[in-house]
Formats: structure tokens, C-alpha cells, sequence
């Protein structure tokens, strides 16, 4: 009988802290859907004290998820820290807080500055707090990666005995090697009075490239919690990827102590795009598992001319991981009831005034194209949720530009209070042009870092995706997304959208309000 | 003293394996070049037998790179094959003949359909050959990771009797995992008279995630030859990225026997970006040592608001890796000679005429843009290449759109005779509408299959580097690329570039010639 490794997915809160992944709260919720779906036994949602926006998110998710997973909240070993994570847990149905403190030398010596025994006492207070709130309390000894094992060993005997029910080893920095890590786990579960009674959890990142195989090395020594992102999201080179983890564990689970794990591995493919849409982080064609190539032979020469079996050069089948998409493409002839239902297939079920918008853009766009494929309508809806709540609305932008000649543009905008306003400019190309006239409505200071459009479907009529991040003054990314047939109205839409969540971020800071 | 492990670069051919990358001579000499600067000890340039450019590749790279590597080129375990690679090493110094044969159940059954008995004799007999052609053979045992260890102990000791000096245990699908590859390694180590005296090299691939820790647990057993590519360019998900390899042994070393590689690290990223660059296969944010995120720590939200020492979070100096940038920005005032000078530094020796073209062309961007930066540069000289050779070059592009509007674009082209053809189209968007321009014009089937846009610099008035791909009516896959402050000129520029290659490969075979 194999041993089961539970999931506990971070995207939403690990994962966030990549620049310029930052989820609104309704986007979470998207994301937070879609992990039930794939089944991951525990979702961390947010750092609840670390701003309103993860409060509140973390008390919708755990509103959301019901029964169907553990949902935790991040805290630093603080009494303030936990009351406000446990607060807003007090939606979910099965609540854990997560709690935890540094234990390598850097941590203690450069950043807490104190003591080892200090760091005990501080851990053991927190995790006795947390236990006198709910019943579920997961410890983390950040940087155990690099810390002196017999430190680890002697921290978490330590909140073992004062109630931990989950012990987290996390390689903080990316810095172990398989075996060493290994070791760590193996140690850990030698020396540790009581941690036969509490689950071993792990949580890597990926600066070597040995995430994925650091997270199974530990779970050949015992853990038997494996702590991801999809996508390998997170600062830095990213944290575990789930689809790796899991994917491993499936093929090769019984050479690792004979292992499973419940994932609905099919949903693989449909998490990837929905997380790598909505934080605009794209997925390298050679990304293990999800990559759009990951399992793409060479077209091309057929370098030794042999017939050769499926099974000879590849090790998954692509449809237990989702890959290679439905067949079903509707056009402008498929009418409102086939597209609610392809909808609802895709996991979207949207209120009444949402799906007209949807159907109208839809039509627009079966009327330019003749097939919409999936990913088309993942990318209608998407942008249809972002026209919600925005402070200006693009109303039409007109341009012209070429080879040579002088990019100009034209846009007209809607602020929130209804008035219209238009304004031109010219450019160095017609992005920028748009951009220049859009600056000289919404008078905002900001920098562009990132200008991206990725071709959502096949064909050259297909529906462009444009991804923008912008800087603000004080030094914070916001990303806007836009998606069009036209990839300059799809920058205009990115552009605006960026903007609106700027200019939100400073009306919630205090600061201007849009006319 | 620590010992050395070589690396051994397949970036030009298992990478250029990948779907739509495949480069053409002189791209893959501008590879090799870069490759020669980060101190790379052996490269693999091509299979010769595949194609008459790969033959050219082999060739022309051997002549280039001299006394500086290895020069390899790959056969199968065919007496034919190894003539014509032995012919195209001809040039080369320092020839390497590659050569090989399946050992798994699955390659001798599905693909071979031979026994045991006759893959070793096969075996024996290519590599005797190949060493009466050239002093340096390298052996390699496809799938040995699914193989049967027993039968890898017998076919490298009978390959290292016949004179191999290098045998090659690859882990063909992906499949291994560190502790298990790690033991295939030892166990050839303890079984294989004579294995001390070659050199055991070792090639994995990504499938699960884990090609790095395999090829770091092989090194612990005994490896000393590292297989891998740039950014872990590779068919599927992928061979082992040579940056992570390396970073890893660089900084963990002692703890895998204190090894140690002779790389400069220090060209990673500039090696990354010219790789991604040349075959349109971008790099993910959070990939390992050279994704744009790779070293960014989360802005926004310093959440334990702590003041942190730098070794906190981070285990490698960016500066180790060439992240970070150079601070040399070139203005339009900055003149022929200072030009000149950066891009000498880059790595650019540009003869007079392509020099000129480079120079024009960064005027009339330094006219549009206040700052040039060595990422505009590298664009700039990458689109002059791309004229050389064309058979249709753009001379006009002009087009107009909009929401609410039709999206409408002119093109003029130049066929290689000197006729000036022009057309127009309305389309989608102004991209599809050029397309449908140039397609007018360029009467040859094909359909795109993909398309990206990316800011090659900061700001709104940034240069714009487009990437499609198109599959010709046989199946093959061409990419096109283009760079310009106009993202729909930079479309067209890379739709025709596509186009042009797409037409010399047919030309090539006998097919079409442009009027």
C-alpha cells in the first residue's frame, strides 16, 4: 500500500512574491478555484499582516474552498502576526496557520539578530499561540537548508513538543544538493523525539536548478508534505515546481519509498496557462511537464530514419498531464447556448452581465476569425474581468505608423465620473504613440520594464496577448494585461489596465483620485 | 587540488533539436564564437550525415574555433556516418567523432530490432573505425537510463577496448533520478576494466526536472565530462542547462569530490541572451541563474520588514554570472568609433560594409530613442545579418487601425531581380493585415504557428524584437525574426526574414525560385 505525500501549493503566496506577480484578490480567487479542481491538499492563500489585500484574500479563499482543502496563512513566530492570520482564517473550514523563524547563523546573526536560544523560546511561544487558536499549526525553520543540523534538529523537537502538527525543513536560498538535503530529512526524522506523530514537511527553491530533486530526495527520507508553486513560480529562480514534484512521484514514486499522491494530474496544462495569464510570468517552451514543448519531438529531419515507437524517446503520456487541448472550436455560428456550456467545461460559470460581455466579445471575434479556440475564450474572459472596476476606460484608440513615416495615435478615454477625453501623439512606433497619448490623459509618472505579446492561438488572425508591467514612482511593478485581434489596441487595453491598478494601489495608499 | 570536469556543449545540435530552432551556418558561428569566450572545452557542432548544412556547420566551425575546444561531430554507430563526420571534422585541430547505439530494451526492440550480441559488435566495429580516422572517439549508450546496467557494463567495456576515449552514459528520456543515476555511474566506475583510463561523460535531459542533479550526482560518482546547453535548449523539456551545471559545481564543489570547471562564468548571461536571441526561444523569468528574475528579490512588500544582509537571500553574485548589466549607453552624438569600440567589446568584429549597415541603422534609432543600450545593439547587428542573402527585401511597410476600424497595411517589396512589387490588405489587426500584404505578394503556402513580441530594453519607446515561426506545407518549421522601435514594422521585417528562409530551403531542395 503506498504511502500518500500531501500538496501544498503556495502560488498564492510564495509564488506572488515574484516581481510583478501581484494577484488581486479576485484573481486569487480564479486561481484558488482552479486548485481545488487540480486537487492539492493544502493551498497557503496569503501573509494576512502583510497588507488589507492579503487579509482579505485569504478570508475569501478560505470562504471559497470549504471542505475541499486545508487553507493556511503565513505569519512571522509573532503573537500580533498570528491573532491576524488566525482572524482571517476564521472563514475556513479547515484552517492552519504557518509560523516560523530563521535558523541558520546568517539568519539569526544578520537578520534577528539574537541568540539561538532566543530563536527556541520565540519559536515555542509561537507555535503554543497558534495551537490556543486552531488545531492545525505548520512551523517553518527558514534557511534550514543552510543552518547547523544539529540546530534544526534541536528547534524542531523543540515545537514538536509545544503542538507543531506539520514541521517544514525549507531550503530557503536554493542552495543543497540531493543527498545533502536528503540527509537533512533523514536526520531530522532520527533525532527528533515525537516526529513520528507530525508530518515532515518540505519547501525548496530552485537557484541550482534542484528544487524538484531536493523535494524528492526528502521525500525518499521521510517527508511526506511537498510545499509548490505551479510553474515553479517565486522570487529568484522560482520555488518547486508542482508539476515536476508530482510527475516524478507518479513515474517514479515506488523507487522513492513507494509514494502517491491524490493530484488530478490531467488539470496540469489548464493550471499552468490560468496561473502564467494571470501573473503575465510566462512558461519557457522547454519547461519540464508544461513547457509548450515538453513534449514536442523534432519536426524536421528524422535524424536516424528509424519508425520509431511512442515509448522509445518519450516517458509521459501528454494527456495525463492535460496536454494537446480539445478539439472543440466554436464560431460565430455556435449561438449562446454552446458557448455556456464550453464555458462551464472550461470552469467558468460567470454571472449573467459577465457572459453578455463575453458573448459580445466573443462575436467580435468569430466574425474577424473563423475558429475560437480555447485559449481564445480563457483570454476573453480574462480580459472581460479586467474591465471591472477601472477608473478609465478605453474607449476607442485610432492609429497609423509604417516604414518609413511618423507613428501616431489617437485615443479617447472614460474616467469614472463619465467624462470623455481625447488626446494624440506621436511615437517611435504606435505602441508608444498610444502610450504617449494615454500619458497625457492619465498624468501619471511611471516607467514600462516589461512590453510583451505572446500570440494566444495558431494563425496569423489569431487574438494577441499583451503584457505590460509599469514602475511606479516609489518603486512598485503593477501588470496590465489586454487581449485584441489588433495588438495595438491589445497594448492600449494592457496599458490602460496597468494604469487603472496603479492609480487604485494610490487611491487605497491615500493618495490621488481619478477626475 | 580539486579536479576538473569538462564541458562538453550540444547547444548546436540536441539543442538545435528543439522545435523551430534551427539556426543556419552563420548563426551557428556566432554561437560557437561565444562559446569559445565562456571556455567551453568541447563543442558539439553538428551530426554531419543529417543535411548538407549541417555538413557546412561541422565544417566552418572547426575552422573557427582552432586550438580553442574540442570540435565534435555526431554519428551513429554507422560506417557511413562516420566517414562523412570524419570529413567535415577535417578542418578542425582538435576532432571529436561522436558515435553511438541504444542499449535500452526499448531501443534495441522498438527502434533497433536487433539483440544485444549485435548492438555490441555494431558497437565495436564504429568505433574502431572511427579511431583509424581520428585520435579522439567518444562512445555514446542511448537510453543507458532505462537500460539494463548489466548490459551498459558490457557494451562500455567492449567500446573502451576498441579504443574509445570518452564514453558517453545518457539519460535519453529524462527518466533517472539522482540516487539511481548516480549508482548507473558508479556502478560503470566498479565494473568496466580499463574505465580509469578514459574520460566518463554523462548527457541528461529534463523531462522530470531533474537533468542538473543528475548530472551533479553522476559527477559525485566519477563523471568528468558534463553534457548540457545554453538555458537548457533542448527537444522536449529539454538537455542540462550548462549554466546551472556549472554554478552549482562552482558553488558546492567541494561536497561533489572537489571538482571544479574551467568556465567563465562571468559570459553566462550574455551567452543566454545570444542563444534565446538567435532561435526565438526566450528564457522564463524564473529560470535558474540566467532568467530576468533570477537574482530579483520581491519589490513591493518587504514583508518581515528587517533590514537584510545580501548573503540572507542570495548564494550567488550576480556580477559572477554577467547579470547586471553594463552602465555603457550610447547616445546619437556618440559617433562612428565609440560605435565602434562597444561593439568590439560585445564581441562584434564587423567587416567595413556590415559595419556601415549597423551604423545607419543605430542613428536613425538613436534619433527616435535618447539612449541606445547593448541590448539595442545586439538586436540591431542581429537584423543587419538577416538581410544578408534575401530574396525579398522590404522596403516599405505602411498600415492604419483601430478600435472601432478596419486594420489595413501596404507593403512594398524588392525581389532579388529588382522588381518592386507592391500590395495591400485589410486584416484583424495591422499585423495580420501586413501578413495578408506580403502574402499577396510571396505567393507560397504556410501558416504561423507562432509569434512573440519583446521589448529588447526598457521604456516606452524601446526596441521591439518579434519572433514568428511558420510551417511550411511539408511540415518543416522556419523562424523569422525582426527588430524595430515599430512593433508591426519589426512583424513584417520578420515575417519576410521567415519567408526568405523558408524559400531558400525550398530552392535548396529544387523547388521554387523567386521572379
Amino acid at each position: 500500500m503506498s504511502e500518500k505525500v500531501y500538496i501544498f501549493d503556495t502560488t498564492l503566496r510564495d509564488g506572488e512574491q515574484s516581481p510583478g506577480a501581484s494577484m488581486n484578490t479576485e484573481e486569487k480567487l480564479e486561481i484558488a478555484r482552479q486548485l481545488v479542481r487540480l486537487g492539492v491538499d493544502v493551498i497557503e492563500a496569503g501573509f494576512p499582516i502583510s497588507s488589507p489585500g492579503d487579509f482579505e484574500s485569504v478570508r475569501r479563499i478560505g470562504a471559497e474552498v470549504g471542505d475541499a482543502a486545508v487553507v493556511c496563512g503565513l505569519s512571522r513566530a509573532v503573537i500580533k502576526d498570528i491573532d491576524v492570520a488566525a482572524d482571517a482564517l476564521s472563514t475556513a473550514k479547515r484552517p492552519r496557520i504557518h509560523t516560523g523563524i530563521g535558523v541558520s547563523e546568517s539568519h539569526l546573526r544578520d537578520k534577528l539578530r539574537i541568540s539561538e536560544d532566543e530563536a527556541v523560546e520565540r519559536a515555542v511561544a509561537a507555535v503554543k499561540h497558534a495551537r490556543g487558536l486552531v488545531g492545525d499549526v505548520e512551523f517553518y525553520a527558514e534557511d534550514a537548508g543552510r543552518a547547523n543540523p544539529e540546530f534544526v534538529y534541536r528547534m524542531i523537537a523543540a515545537v514538536v513538543a509545544a503542538g507543531a502538527t506539520v514541521v517544514n525543513i525549507p531550503d530557503t536560498t536554493g542552495y543543497s544538493i540531493p543527498a545533502e538535503f536528503g540527509a537533512l530529512i533523514a536526520g531530522v526524522k532520527e533525532h527528533v523525539p515525537g516526529i513520528d506523530d507530525v508530518t515532515i514537511s518540505v519547501h525548496c527553491h530552485n537557484d541550482l536548478g534542484m528544487a524538484t530533486a531536493n523535494t524528492l530526495a526528502a521525500v525518499a527520507a521521510g517527508a511526506r508534505q511537498a510545499e509548490c508553486t505551479i510553474n515553479g513560480l517565486g522570487e529568484r529562480a522560482g520555488n518547486t515546481a508542482m508539476e515536476e514534484v508530482v510527475m516524478a512521484i507518479r513515474q517514479r514514486g515506488t523507487l522513492l519509498g513507494d509514494v502517491r499522491t491524490d493530484i488530478n494530474t490531467r488539470e496540469f496544462v489548464r493550471t499552468s496557462r490560468l496561473v502564467s495569464s494571470i501573473t503575465g510570468i510566462r512558461v519557457q517552451p522547454n519547461k519540464a511537464i508544461v513547457g509548450a514543448n515538453a513534449f514536442a519531438h523534432s519536426s524536421g529531419i528524422h535524424q536516424d530514419g528509424v519508425l520509431k515507437e511512442r515509448s522509445t524517446y518519450e516517458i509521459i503520456d501528454p494527456a495525463d498531464v492535460g496536454a494537446g487541448g480539445s478539439e472543440i472550436v466554436l464560431t460565430a455560428r455556435s449561438g449562446r447556448h454552446a458557448l455556456r456550456h464550453r464555458l462551464e467545461e472550461l470552469g467558468y460559470t460567470l454571472p449573467d452581465e459577465e457572459f453578455e460581455r463575453v458573448h459580445t466579445a466573443f462575436l467580435e471575434l468569430a466574425d474577424k476569425k473563423k475558429e475560437v479556440y480555447d485559449e481564445d475564450l480563457e483570454a476573453l474572459v480574462g480580459e472581460s474581468e479586467r474591465t471591472l472596476n477601472e477608473i478609465y476606460h478605453l474607449e476607442q484608440v485610432q492609429f497609423t505608423g509604417g516604414e518609413p513615416g511618423i507613428p501616431t495615435a489617437t485615443v479617447e478615454l472614460v474616467a469614472r465620473d463619465g467624462e470623455h477625453v481625447i488626446d494624440s501623439s506621436h511615437g517611435t512606433g504606435p505602441v508608444d504613440a498610444v502610450y504617449k497619448a494615454i500619458n497625457r490623459i492619465v498624468d501619471v509618472p511611471n516607467d514600462l520594464s516589461e512590453f510583451s505579446v505572446q500570440a494566444v492561438t495558431h494563425g496569423i488572425d489569431a487574438l494577441g496577448e499583451v503584457t505590460i508591467r509599469v514602475t511606479s514612482e516609489d518603486g512598485q511593478v503593477f501588470t496590465g494585461r489586454g487581449a485584441h485581434s489588433d495588438i495595438i489596441v491589445a497594448s492600449a487595453k494592457a496599458y490602460t489596465n496597468a494604469l487603472n491598478r496603479l492609480l487604485v494601489s494610490k487611491e487605497q495608499a491615500g493618495g490621488v483620485s481619478a477626475t
